[in-house]
């Protein structure tokens, strides 16, 4: 893990969906929190009151609704937004940020779609935010128990889990590239075990990377 | 007029609030409809079903709701969808598309802001957009009477209209400066008279630059 410039700590959770990453981001702040440490805990897409809006835009209507060049047009606003208003106010007073996604989750979705999205979503990330986290953790988990956890949920905002389990496998492969070409940011964690255990992973990695 | 490399032709309208420029712009539409011509009129922001909700989250609320740099991102994601889906198929097609603001509204209200913020419209349109208009008609008024037209409106889209007439002074300077900077693409059209004098004086600079 990299020297933070800030005071806080920004942490963020990836992985496909149903992986348990929210479970555990929750799972995190609870445990730091229970320590005695300030945290913020949010997640993308949202986390701010703009960009939940333009999470609307996003996360609802048809797979097609935008072509994959708006959509990542969008997902920049959005962290614009919440970069701005939530999670730097929090790193600079100090504070722990857990975030339920971040821009890896751009990367790989559009970079499982096509390799050009990829570098447009750098090339905008770069330009436009310039904020990457100071530990990424990814919950790793077979695409098919995540699929059946994720369409178990019934939360309205499917357009990324009607892609089907072809692509979930393909955004495994794309999370776990990124981790390892990302070593001193990124760690693994098996998602495949009860919440509390994986908690046990994820507390353990934690202080591993930061200490206690 | 630059030679475009498609069948129709893209004529966009500009002028600070009140300017006239959306009425000249329908005007327009019903004169080359009434001459035969194919036409699709539209507007920015908006102009397409998915940037029109973009344009919601843009043109109400508060004036400060975003930052500049979130604002650019969503100008340019709406931008984005309403070429896609309206303005690259009607040229295309062969249609005339006259479109009531485009990519030079953004230039010169955050151009007018920060100068840094201008550079930064220009390179998101050139790496996302890449259309410029074959002709644009700045219609030029005195902010004032401008102004004074614009608030006569109750559309409950006055974020802009808010931030009062010196700043619509410095938004005409900036027209007037972006006309001046590309000769080729863009005339001035002196908006103080009826409407159907202004018409005129369109039509007349249409034809001068186009042919009839």
């Amino acid at each position: 893990m990299t020297k933070p410039s800030r005071p806080g700590r920004f942490i963020s959770f990836e992985g496909i969906d149903g992986s348990g990453k929210s479970t555990q981001a929750r799972l995190l702040a609870e445990a730091l929190r229970e320590g005695g440490s300030p945290v913020t805990l949010t997640r993308e897409p949202g986390g701010s009151a703009g960009a939940e809006e333009i999470r609307r835009l996003l996360v609802e209507g048809a797979p097609d609704r935008w072509s994959p060049e708006t959509e990542i047009l969008l997902f920049t606003a959005a962290r614009r937004d919440h970069v701005e208003k939530l999670i730097r106010p929090a790193l600079e007073a100090g504070e722990t940020v857990i975030c339920d996604r971040f821009v890896d989750s751009t990367r790989v979705y559009q970079g499982t779609a096509r390799a050009d999205l990829r570098d447009m979503v750098d090339a905008l990330h770069a330009s436009m935010i310039g904020l990457e986290p100071d530990l990424t953790l990814v919950i790793d988990m077979n695409p098919e128990q995540a699929l059946a956890r994720g369409l178990a949920r019934d939360s309205g905002e499917d357009r990324f889990e009607d892609m089907g389990a072809g692509f979930q496998h393909r955004l495994r492969r794309g999370f776990l590239d990124l981790a390892a070409a990302n070593p001193d940011r990124c760690a693994v964690i098996d998602g495949m075990a009860d919440p509390q255990t994986v908690a046990g992973r994820v507390r353990e990695t934690l202080e591993a990377r930061t200490g206690p």
